[in-house]
């Protein structure tokens, strides 16, 4: 495996040539994090439909159990089961508006990994950054366990475990654990752990920062160790599951799925699980005892257990939702983690905003009524009275506003349109209003799918390395 | 599915612009043979280890089902559950013998198959074709089922169901079914069905014709007709049993695999079935109650059932032996069919040789000599006496001589030693002789191969067909 430990070597050096200033040195976070073996044990895949632009490109790479849809290349890189989804690249000939600039694209738009090491982390949209419309550029970065790299460039980073980069160009940063930022550009930049950090620049800001003990319970991690805490647990004692889909070719369900919903044959779904009609459940999902109202969605990496959702849930990647009664068109942001139990139960209310990276780990009865915005960290009534805001106050603030350990200012009409609008978006963009011949998305798109399984050399000196390969239409 | 339609449509006429003199129309031979849904119905995967040159192009083909190994271009062609095993191709560098001179070679020679139609065909070895020792090329060519192209370069060929061209150049020409034809070179010939011929110019020729009532009960074809016969008959009712090893992703059978020896995963292995050591069974084997001396070998498409090969059997390619007990390297040719019952038991003595495309199926005990060379259709001690001769009889043998249907002519040791210097010849290269260190063979080189999976589009125009595909290491 020599080759493969000196392609790790390269992209350490690179990533910290990026982060000299200030000094941040990436070795001990991921030198030793994965044992060799693994890296040669798992198959990656992509897959093929006539509904998604083909070009793959992987070069001097390590692919294991990664998947890829759309156009990906993949250089000098190690992608340790992440999830490169390409499904809602720019295409040629679209349009890109940009402060009033139309900027047209001349080439079909791919998401290009170089010099890069991700692990089981998320990679999806487009680029935001207008000034490489056509590439969504991933360089000289380390990523770790189920980070979300989402429609955000970035290059020269480190992105901690469970950590989300939303549609943000981030050039030279360190993003810490369990961070969620959505601010557009950021550069030589330290994110504190545990920092939901929305800003529109002119229009508003959102910043919650967790303590740090609650951190170390739900999601820590430290150099040279693996991430640990509670969130960790929870994903990892379901890991084994997934192993009986992974290890065959045909589809393992045998749940029914109506006309216009797609459920991954990368998933896992067990109990007595029911999906509606235009329902998306992406690879990588996990389904038990849920009920999947019709237009919601579970996208990757998100696990829907003992709950109900009542039709056109938004699940984002990585969310969690387990033991909750949600009404209609709750949206569930990106490695959010929402617990209810038989002894404390979970109801939220229709058109709420569990906004990214939000734990609602209950000790006692909550309900979150209709239209409410919540974040951070919620045991019961009396945090929720502090982590939340009614829709309808919000849209009518305007100004500088403090609540618990939250500070927003700007224009809450801006801030509330700009969700809903987003939660729209996705719904559509997943097919979600399908009506048998209009809105098609990926639910639709995703139904024929085919898979196509590449592995790397089993042995010598280039174990766990995979041959170039290259295919298009 | 337009363009596959398109694609055969183009072969066709591609095929019968070669045989237009003498007319030979393909058309209805495999227009319609394969239902059009089938051809999106199945992966076509390839191996990978260390120990082979990598380099596959696929282009604007169907693969369907198909499987590659070693170097393997494909354009403009339909391969169906084919297998292409380049692992004996020659290397850059590798010194080619022609008539005393002495080729070098400048690249690593490549299976080239370009504007052909092979169904259920074998496809192996290295071209014998001196004119052209880069490539192995397959050109404008329909093969059907269980054929085996082998060493054997072709353009503007109709080969037939179970026909074999061995070690031959064939341009223009129509072999018929259940032909072998192993002659150096052949060009507008029309070979009649059942035609065993071997020519080595200047030593020895043998030919022996299986007498049509033979052939329509074994194998048979007419246009615009699946092929017919208990050959067919007996693979067809066998194929069902594949479908739980193509269905999983990893290994299924837990029989032991000692040191040295290789089951292919992509092989049926059932009952109780002994596995020696440097055994060799290849993808698409079929194995029940066999024991496998060691050093034995099941190629493609053989199938042993309840059988005992007492080791360094050499089981060519489509071979089959049922109900049989085999001496020490007993050689069974390509595509033989060789059957006792517990009623009608089979023994084949000691380093006999069972001829390709013998047919022995009894209907009373048999006792074949050790040291016995056999051929031609054999139920009783009757037809032994008339289809087989001792080996140490013929290597005495020089000039004409004709014995049933079999005629002779030439140098008898030239004939017997040709078969042993090539039993030999498949024992090393496969691995029988491996000693732990030395006489590494296919039975090593294949242990710890790797299979990737690669589909057609699921639907619209391109359905069936493949992106195009190039890897390298």
């Amino acid at each position: 495996m020599y080759r493969l430990k000196k392609l790790i070597d390269r992209i350490i050096d690179r990533v910290n040539i990026n982060l000299r200033e200030p000094a941040f040195d990436v070795a001990p976070y991921v030198r030793h994090l994965i044992a060799p073996e693994q890296f040669a044990k798992f198959y990656a895949f992509y897959g093929l439909t006539p509904h998604h632009p083909l070009h793959f490109v992987f070069t001097h790479s390590c692919l294991a159990g990664s998947y890829f849809l759309g156009r990906c290349t993949v250089d000098h890189s190690v992608l340790y089961k992440s999830d490169l989804r390409g499904d809602e690249l720019k295409r040629e000939g679209d349009i890109f508006y940009y402060q009033g600039i139309q900027i047209p694209l001349h080439n079909d738009e791919v998401i290009a990994v170089r010099d890069s090491y991700l692990i089981k982390t998320l990679v999806h949209n487009y680029s935001h950054d207008p000034e490489n419309p056509e590439e969504f550029e991933i360089r000289n970065t380390v990523a770790m366990h189920y980070a979300n790299i989402h429609g955000a460039p970035v290059e020269g980073c480190f992105i901690g475990p469970l950590t989300t980069v939303d549609l943000t160009t981030v050039h030279d940063c360190v993003i810490g654990a369990f961070s969620y930022v959505q601010v557009g550009e950021l550069s030589h930049s330290h994110v504190e752990p545990g920092t939901v950090w929305i800003r529109s620049d002119g229009a508003f800001e959102f910043v919650f920062r967790f303590p740090e003990n609650v951190l170390r319970r739900y999601v820590w991690v430290e150099a040279g160790h693996t991430p640990t805490g509670e969130l960790m647990d929870f994903v990892e004692s379901r890991k084994k599951e997934f192993q009986s889909v992974f290890d065959s070719v045909t589809c393992c369900s045998d749940i029914p799925v109506p006309p216009g919903a797609s459920v991954s044959r990368y998933a896992v779904v067990k109990g007595t699980s029911t999906i509606g009609e235009n329902v998306l459940v992406a690879q990588r999902a996990y389904l038990m005892n849920a009920w999947m109202g019709p237009g919601s969605n579970a996208q990757e990496n998100c696990y829907i257990v003992d709950a109900h959702l009542e039709g056109f849930n938004v699940t984002a990647h990585g969310g969690k939702v387990i033991g909750a009664r949600l009404g209609r068109k709750v949206f569930v942001g990106f490695n959010a983690f929402v617990r209810g139990t038989p002894e404390a139960a979970l109801l939220v209310g229709e058109d709420s905003i569990v906004m990214p990276h939000t734990i609602i780990d209950l000790e006692e009865a909550v309900e979150i009524p209709p239209r409410t915005i919540v974040w951070g960290y919620i045991r019961n009534a009396g945090d929720l009275a502090q982590n939340s805001l009614a829709m309808d106050d919000l849209v009518h603030h305007d100004g500088p506003l403090t609540k618990g350990a939250m500070t927003f200012r700007g224009n809450g009409s801006a801030f509330v349109r700009a969700f809903q609008h987003r939660i729209e978006h996705i719904l559509e963009e997943n097919g979600a209003y399908f009506d048998g011949i209009r809105h098609m998305g990926h639910a639709q798109k995703g139904q024929n799918i085919v898979f196509n399984i590449i592995q790397p050399y089993p042995e010598g000196d280039m174990k766990g390395m995979y041959p170039s390969i290259d295919i298009r239409p």
